[in-house]
């Protein structure tokens, strides 16, 4: 059976780009089993699709190759990556996409080639898929290219101690739901101030009336904000950057 | 050659709640075959959820699993069920999205537990994922978990037979293309009235003219309005619950 | 090895239809390996279909089978095709929308009958998808119905040469992006006007700062006008159909 090889992209599907990968992928690797991650980052949101890859990438088995690429400078200078990193492999642009995996003690990486026919606009097609297959195929991260030394790293940005003790972070996601994910690391007893309203830290969206908000730790450990059977992000009017205030019991 | 797991959400894809589900699908089930039915169900709207189930999960296969989340009450008391119907299997949130496939004689259901270490919002990557990859894998539905006898059931509404002998039933969806879907079973030689519109049932869109209203029996068996070449629930201002009559012709 | 056959069509996900469809393929030919190319075409936008389908056919293997349903014609008597070219296989109305693979030296194509228990709105469903199952389980495309002689031809319009000596051409597609193709084959040492505005014909994005139009040699090898970070489509007010116009440097 074919190795795995999913694929992350802020392409959408109906202008064909992704179904070009996928044929590119199939010609050369014909065993191997496509995986959609998405193709609805919005459009050159680097930041939202090194969220998403963050979730998932060590989700899947050892040996799946992930195929990620929102990439708004494709065709410059920046370098195109192969990683291996606990024994899966990435491939996309060197502009902190692959910042997850390429953070973990032990990742490899090598520079892809452009090859001489490659579209200066499509290295998705015409460098990632291909070195994509190759690694699906088998052969190793060493083959495709030169050891790279220095990446583009991007990291979730840290909260900060405030003088009065507080933890201050801030809202890094809004997801579908409205929900507005921070960077502070989950705990109980323990109160979010957002907007302006202080929230206690609860298990799950029922402990709270339909309709209203609710702090709880998410799914990745993260403290979100939800507003019951409602939209977080509308009615608290919070987004990407809303400071988040999280203060003891 | 592995079994067949759908994927039907309203997660959207852009967040990676459905890469993570997939991720844990084929770490526990290598040869599990992925399909995705659609992660655009409206946000919580399991009428959606229930209505799309209905037409597809017998379409499959003996032998398929549907995994199936549209979950408002993730974390609540709700049960979390596995269900076997007609040679196929189900797992989701007992809230009625299931019950196309509980409805049907025959059907048992179980009771998932919720490892200790599931995330209160997120049941699908850690009680329904992990329970779709065991069916998938072999596992007899009594292995995992002990069985209902009372479930969440939702129906589509009745018809009802007025005193002047005609149908009184309601628009149940709006699909894609505006159509809107209704609860009254198909016949032809009737005319149906919408929105201070009679129209006869017909049997294609293309016996009208282009920009006009039709009523036809839809791909379901049910009778539906369209425009054609354009959006009837638009154009006639209706929606979910607009009441329409059918009557003899 | 099952396979492979791609799905493209205008149903987007969420009512199900393809859902069904993915089911008929699967119990019909167990072994075949479904590839979503995009259901997100606008809806009975036959030329972004066809385009998209342009794009995408000769990028997969010989054997693929490709499912290609934009249909406002259904239940009409506009045929219903099976196309064998270049090694490919072809399954679609006859609208233009397989115009690609038809246009080419070679193609042979047939006309598939619909079941008499066929549900006139959705061919996809009764008829499309158990002719691809046929194929893909190697039933030979003369099995499946009659040779046709006359097909529904859709080509991209040709640019003009002017009197001046300039090509006139237009915006066939405004991808995801917000970018505008054009009819234009690409050349460098060309300036293109449009809206008003002249751009040099550039190698890549990258080339101009960011907020600004540039032209570029697209992936297809086309000329398409974007905006660095931009949207080009909403920036300069393009859309289909509006003119631009090359002049040698």
């Amino acid at each position: 059976m074919g190795a795995i090889v999913t694929l992350l992209t802020d392409f959408g599907t109906a202008d064909g780009y992704v179904g070009e990968m996928k044929g590119v992928l199939l010609s050369r690797a014909p065993d191997v089993r496509l995986v959609d991650i998405t193709h609805e980052v919005p459009a050159q949101d680097i930041e939202c699709g090194r969220l998403t890859l963050a979730r998932i990438w060590r989700r899947f088995p050892a040996g799946t190759v992930h195929l990620a690429v929102v990439d708004p400078g494709v065709g410059s200078s920046r370098q195109a990556l192969a990683v291996e990193s606990d024994g899966r492999f990435l491939v996309g642009p060197d502009n902190g996409l692959l910042s997850p995996a390429l953070l973990l003690a032990g990742a490899r990486a090598v520079a892809l080639q452009a090859p001489g026919n490659a579209a200066p606009t499509f290295h998705g097609r015409d460098v990632f898929a291909p070195a994509a297959a190759a690694l699906a195929s088998g052969t190793p991260l060493d083959a495709l290219g030169l050891p790279v030394t220095e990446v583009v790293v991007r990291r979730t940005p840290e909260p900060r101690r405030r003088d009065d003790g507080a933890l201050a972070g801030e809202v890094i996601a809004i997801d579908r739901f409205g929900n507005a994910i921070t960077n502070l690391v989950g705990r109980r007893a323990a109160w979010l101030e957002v907007a302006g309203t202080l929230l206690a830290v609860r298990r799950t969206y029922s402990e709270v009336a339909s309709g209203s908000p609710v702090a709880l730790v998410g799914s990745t450990g993260l403290i979100e904000i939800a507003v019951r059977d409602g939209n977080a992000a509308r009615q608290l009017g919070v987004g990407r950057g809303s400071i988040v205030v999280l203060r003891n019991a």
